[in-house]
């Protein structure tokens, strides 16, 4: 029988655990290492929809790209989801910056996802990668990343043709800097804060932040097959998650 | 003749410039402090377009809310908007966290901006105000704010009777905790990242951004026209801003 | 129906929570703030003994000295008392150095326990606290604490009249300089590694250390009478510990 | 004629100063370096008793495992040993971390005198060492430490059959966990806090705290041994030294 | 008879130790609070010299204005002063900040004996006094300084008519920036590096280093007398310094 | 035509930017990159007399050792060497701490300018040379190095014959114990605080303080030499700079 221990070794064969960032916590988050696993959800979030599915489902365990213990507790109360998923006694794995860097991790799915090949990883943060694009102007990319990721974009004033692209998948605009370096004429994102569209402008540089879980969310299915893959025996659900940012526009 | 450090004093009895917080870079940014002032624009931002209005009307002095410089300057590169401010001649001030937290600084003119009246200072954190408001729906109130502020609003999953909202302008996200504590079913603010939309949802709060620049350029018109009436021989003029982020509807 | 958080609100009453020490984790530590309580179980730690007798009573709350949760943690996984406690559906809270310090609290009343009166609280440090005694020798003392407590105690070199003695119940060895600034002769507290007997010696100090547990389990029929008194309807239980040190003598 | 530096090399050539802790302040303490050696006296510490044999006896130099001077000093006044030992003219070399990793250091003398063999060095941390012994109950484990190192230990609650064990002489309980995870059934160190004793029972590793100066004395004996053998025209003493700690047993 | 514990506290009543900088050690440094004074001898420093001159007038106490152990002590080795001062029994206190900024102390004696009245104390510095003087020209005050101090002076280049002065004795140059906050046309310590006298240039102040040994060596007969004063039973001779510093002038 | 970067680029192929330390701002600091170059003023620190020497020149360049900015900048005003130097529209590069330790660089440049050859660098500190010479007496060297830099410099009070001695330009004297470490007689550097003087006393070796600029300026020549070796076609001028400190002999 497939344990829970089983996965995470799985996991970490593709995208080590020791490769995660000092400010993450990858890894077992909750319930039992030896448990028996029959049963799999595999989500973006461990949200209370996403608990609520795997308990009707009969899931044993829910494998999540964000840790749902991320600041460390100093108490489990109830009316969390913590808490809720203890007394449930399903099982929770995480894989977060381990996975958004993997060969075939979260940035690599974002790039291909959006139709581009042959990107490189950057050499001034392992988090960036960069692509040779076909040159296409700046509302055009706009428009194709939109389209392909069904996202409402922000993007910045910056207009030029463009042929280099950063990448950096969920909040990931530190890097913008690190692909102006490397030359990129344009730098997708999940998210961005306000000062960041103004130093792309004067970096003349195209910034797009194109929602941080319509830039992650499509690493569950990939994930999901992975998981089918290696473990034939168990069935892997994907959760039907929907962002949990709803946009009114004014 | 009116010098650029009547200005700042003048800001300084409103918003005193000791109470700017520890991170923040408020205060004289560039120029002469005793250059003679006859025109000054007040903006949000030193944008290059700030910038060209401010040169093209022939302003002494530019007045904004965000610091020029907030990250410490290494070096001064042409192609910067410093170095090219520097040239112009031009003086630059900034009220920036000072001016968030004066009795009818930024967030204070957010809330009346609104509609809202009756708010209070919480005693949580000095950035964080609470009123009480008639009770309105969660989509009412989301509808509100967009209306009101003529933006596009990112907001949360939970839909409830609002009878208490917390307000913070700007990057305000990190007092969505203290206003939980305080009670509020709403909090309104200008961004946030993903997480916090999540974390809204497990405290049961509806959590609102409104945007970075349509929750405190309403500051700019308040602002100017103070100094107009402090200081009736000098031209105030407002700049036309847009905001820096431009939004694909996917 | 008294609540957890009746209970929680009169322990601040005398031991105020915001006392506690920096690195401490006084307060809630798992379930429910709004739980009815009928039946309480009073502990120095909660270890799976005290879980087990807390469940076997049907317990619906249990109060503790040590926080259960220390070490903030990164992940709730099965074979810890954390977890098995989440799933019993008792709730804990717990008063730790805020207790220690109270006016009737664990110091104090481990000073009354031995039978002195007349101590005052050191100006040095909010921990201890100091008695002058009706001089006696030191192995006099040490025979008196270690039958008072029922402990097997340790103790240092020094042999001398003793007058002003110094308390610290618990892990207080740190204020044994303190102690010996105020002119104590004797310095009684739980436990004290190596190297402070040495220091104790050339101090010229007594050091007694009577077990953590010892000087500190003092408190729980205290603690438990006081809330028999408050809460008459109802039921509190003390544990029966026993030291989690045991000792073989060589 | 042999000089203090020669000692100080020879040391350093089987537990290297180098590879202290960086914690530690091991080697030259007092005296002078080119002083002539005639007698050594080799102690655990440098107390009042210890600098009196030395001084009585004639000794030019006296090496400790402690260092007698760990916090560094502000000030050198009279009433402690580092004052009076100046005055004696005697020099003092400690030896601390460096020798508890080397290879015949405190640590493997502890385990050998314990009359385990077939130990190795932990991967998870430089203190540790493991150990597959002879199967054996917890009982009787608890009563060879004490029986061989002539030592009243501390010891908690767990009773298992014990096949590995970890090791750490002196205040090495920050291995438990190490330990741990190495599979280690029981883990023998000179001296732990009250919360590990606990920590240990839910880890289900029986821990044993057989003393500090227990665990470490015998190292004394076989450095005065080294020095013999390196310096054959020095003579070498070793302090009759006793525990700092008394009991008393309640 | 006059203990050292007696010195101490006359010190104290004029110079508090409390309120010595963070950085600082004043206080006891070598010897026996307890021990009986006859004869002191003050100085700015406890060198070989000094030291041996006490050795020959048979000194009890040594009071000095620098702390002989500024950087705590790993270890005491011969060939130190600190190690030569505990063989010879003598013992040692020294007021350093704390008398700096004490009302008739270091910084108040320097400007005295400069010829300098109606000075106060900086809002922006507890080192800092600032006096207003008749008007003189820069190279009249550069003159004026070397003169009356008997020191070679380092200045910069700013020439100009000076009517506020700013003063820190010693290694004072940090307080350069608050002197012309405080409009000082000139600021005079002890020692500064190349580069504040760059700064100085540039902020259009006159910078004059004096030198750390004759700005502060003016308090030795100061404090002389009034030790003298205060035991008239006591020898207190001033220790014949001079400047370890010595200049070839290229 | 050459540019600014050609310049930076050629500094960076023998005095890497990358190994400057972790303090220092080497590198660009005022102008444009791309910016043609046709005359180049080379200068140890950008003062107004050297920005004003450059602009009668016309150069595009000034080319200095210490960074013109080193506290990173919080605001930039008039009255400043900066601001008047962005309003010159000259380019400004500096190599500091890269050219301290390259292997034609200031520290190589000083020694040889002082006549010594087979200098090595030392193990123990990058920043550090040390020189076998021909022993002379201390009095000897001192007149030396003040005879070959026209310098006035200060020293101590060691007087021995001295056969190795270590060198640091410039603010070097941290480098003082390492030099002793390595067994030198003397040690030579351009400044050094009062307490270095006394600690090198203690230390029995002889420290010569012969001013950071007169230790420094001789790379001016040689670094321009190597630009115009590089650029033919570049004119480049070394500024007559004099020192920032003038001397007044008490």
């Amino acid at each position: 029988m497939i344990k829970v221990s089983d996965v995470y070794s799985f996991i970490d064969s593709f995208a080590p655990y020791e490769s995660q960032a000092d400010f993450d916590n990858s890894g077992y988050m909750i319930g039992n290492k030896n448990a028996d696993v029959k049963k799999i959800r595999v989500a973006l979030d461990l949200t209370y929809d996403v608990l609520k599915e795997a308990k009707i489902s009969g899931a044993d365990l829910i494998v999540t790209h964000h840790p749902v213990i991320f600041q460390p507790l100093n108490s489990v109360m109830c009316n969390t989801v913590v808490f809720d998923t203890i007394k449930s006694g399903i099982s929770v794995l995480c894989a977060h910056t381990n996975l958004d860097i993997a060969e075939n991790g979260v940035n690599a799915t974002l790039i291909e996802t959006l139709g581009f090949k042959n990107y490189r990883n950057s050499e001034k943060d392992s988090f960036l990668k960069i692509a040779e694009i076909e040159p296409m102007q700046s509302d055009a990319l706009v428009k194709l990343v939109s389209e392909k990721l069904g996202a409402s974009v922000q993007f910045n004033s910056v207009r030029k043709e463009i042929k280099t692209v950063g990448f950096c998948s969920g909040a990931g605009s530190f890097c913008l800097y690190s692909a102006a370096c490397e030359g990129a004429d344009a730098f997708i994102t999940g998210e961005a804060k306000y000062n960041m569209f103004i130093d792309a402008d004067e970096s003349d540089i195209l910034l797009i932040a194109a929602g941080h879980f319509e830039t992650e969310v499509v690493i569950v299915p990939v994930l999901a097959d992975m998981l089918r893959k290696q473990f034939p025996a168990v069935e892997v659900i994907e959760s039907k998650e929907k962002s949990p940012i709803n946009h009114y526009i004014g």
